[in-house]
């Protein structure tokens, strides 16, 4: 007889998912009813956010690794810390999965879960594991916000203000249709990238951190699309923006793949989201890491132009619709 | 036409949910990318926990009312912020529901969140609302540990001390046999006291935080079960921990239900969970609101005992078993 290989978390149990998730992102404040944090400096201030990725909703498990989901979850919850200028330090994963479940499903989630937190020198500190039809990803983030310098909220764009992001624009979306034409195994080799952005978007840790630094009044992420999140900023803000057609034009690879799939680029562009791309304003210079794609404007009747015009494509992600 | 009377969130949408939520859990806080938290003191301490709770798992739809899960939620959460001798001072709610639930459902279940971090004095701050096919709830909250005093942990029990409780033992799994035999309308009125119990236990706020003043040293809360949490307790402290049978016995209510359905209460005592009863130990007096329930002593062969034996009932919760 063969020991099992492969065992499923009701063979196993849970705390056997415990320890794959704790081997793959330690932490000395794991353990116990609940994880301590220190505070830095006197005048810090903690900073958190949730989101939640539901299987068939947020992800896929044929066109998603567990790693990438787990790469996935973290990054977009720390992007909405970082988007207030604060420092991601920590994450907390509460995690539903069906008991018919791999083990290694769970190690390889965590494993994404670990390198992650690990990219941004932050930790997973706690979590909860529970039987359930579908996989659901919950992830809290706890960041600091260091120092007396305001956070970055989506009230504080001005007019004279410049728009400034860091990281893709429309690549998730370009990847996301990829793989409903093409599905995982058949998106042809040279679209991969957009494929891997939409898995597990890129972004770089630390840029919320150097924009609030260096003078970035507004931002948030782009997660519903770049006009909605835009809209957001000049809604609450009272301005309008005014997008730069050149500075955000989609890339070439994304205009091919728009080709092959009789779609247009521009739609990922400025409906897409999920690229959680960083937009700040500014009276300042960009910050390293970021490029200018607008500006900041009086309240004009559209909130949010292309070149002085309403954007063709307007819709951002909503659940329930 | 009538207007509708009663809409799903598919009729209303994603915002409309997060209104109903905010007017009844309101937070100055909430509504950005995320929540800013000011420390109290200069040395204070954040404390972070997550638990996540399932429909057909932790709850169901048919025997809790979405109030109840609400303050369930709720308390879980704060009892695991408590048992480190913090105090709750915010939450976050990720929620998945399909889109054919009600608008009502989210109200409600926000009103028993609303009122219950209410009764705290915390807030929620913030959360993320997502279509899925299951109910499921989870929350993070967030505790401030203010002063130089060690937080409470699992691995602080000492020989010669006593063990002290605040809150009921074995009535939550009292209500849930109820539930199993009668249904939420066929329970015997005289046992509703039970149920409710079971759907959204009744703890005390602040006793975790008058614990860690009055000298205990070690806590947690029973949530899987007596005897599997207080030998979380004497494993992580190396130590034995003997329970006393006269200060733990069932209730009248309890033994006259167990009468009822033919089943021993001892076993919802030992075994049950979910009541999340603050377990701690102290050198000390009792402090207020608890109660002597057992001694520590010196490792001996078994973890618990009850009145020097090993107990009759001793299996907790297991996902995935």
């Amino acid at each position: 007889m063969k020991a099992p290989q492969n065992p499923t978390l009701a063979e196993v149990g849970e705390q056997a998912a415990i320890n794959v998730i704790a081997a793959h992102a330690p932490s000395p404040r794991n353990g116990d009813d609940a994880a301590v944090l220190d505070h830095d400096a006197p005048n810090s201030r903690t900073v958190v956010t949730t989101d939640m990725l539901v299987e068939g909703r947020h992800f896929r498990l044929d066109w998603s690794t567990p790693a990438e989901i787990g790469r996935k979850a973290i990054t977009q919850n720390f992007a909405d810390v970082e988007a207030m200028g604060a420092r991601p330090i920590a994450a907390l994963l509460a995690l539903s999965v069906p008991a018919h479940t791999r083990l290694e499903f769970v190690s390889e989630l965590a494993r994404g879960i670990g390198d992650r937190v690990g990219d941004y020198g932050a930790e997973l500190v706690g979590g909860d594991i529970t039987d359930g039809d579908a996989v659901v990803v919950s992830v809290t983030a706890v960041g600091q916000l260091g120092g007396s310098l305001a956070e970055l909220r989506l009230d504080q764009a001005r007019p004279g203000q410049i728009l400034v992001a860091s990281g893709e624009i429309g690549a998730s979306a370009a990847g996301l249709a990829l793989l409903r034409r093409f599905g995982r195994d058949g998106v042809p080799r040279e679209f991969l990238p957009l494929v891997s952005s939409h898995c597990a978007a890129r972004v770089s840790e630390g840029r919320g951190f150097v924009a609030r630094s260096a003078g970035v009044s507004a931002m948030t992420d782009n997660s519903d699309g770049l006009v909605a999140d835009t809209t957001t900023i000049a809604r609450r803000s009272n301005v309008s923006i005014n997008l730069d057609p050149a500075a955000i034009a989609p890339s070439p690879l994304m205009r091919q793949a728009a080709e092959v799939l009789e779609a247009d680029a521009w739609e990922w562009v400025l409906s897409g989201g999920e690229d959680h791309t960083l937009l700040g304003t500014t009276f300042r210079a960009a910050p390293t890491g970021f490029r200018v794609i607008g500006s900041v404007d009086h309240r004009s009747e559209g909130e949010v132009l292309l070149d002085g015009r309403a954007p063709s494509w307007n819709k951002g992600w909503n659940s329930f619709a």
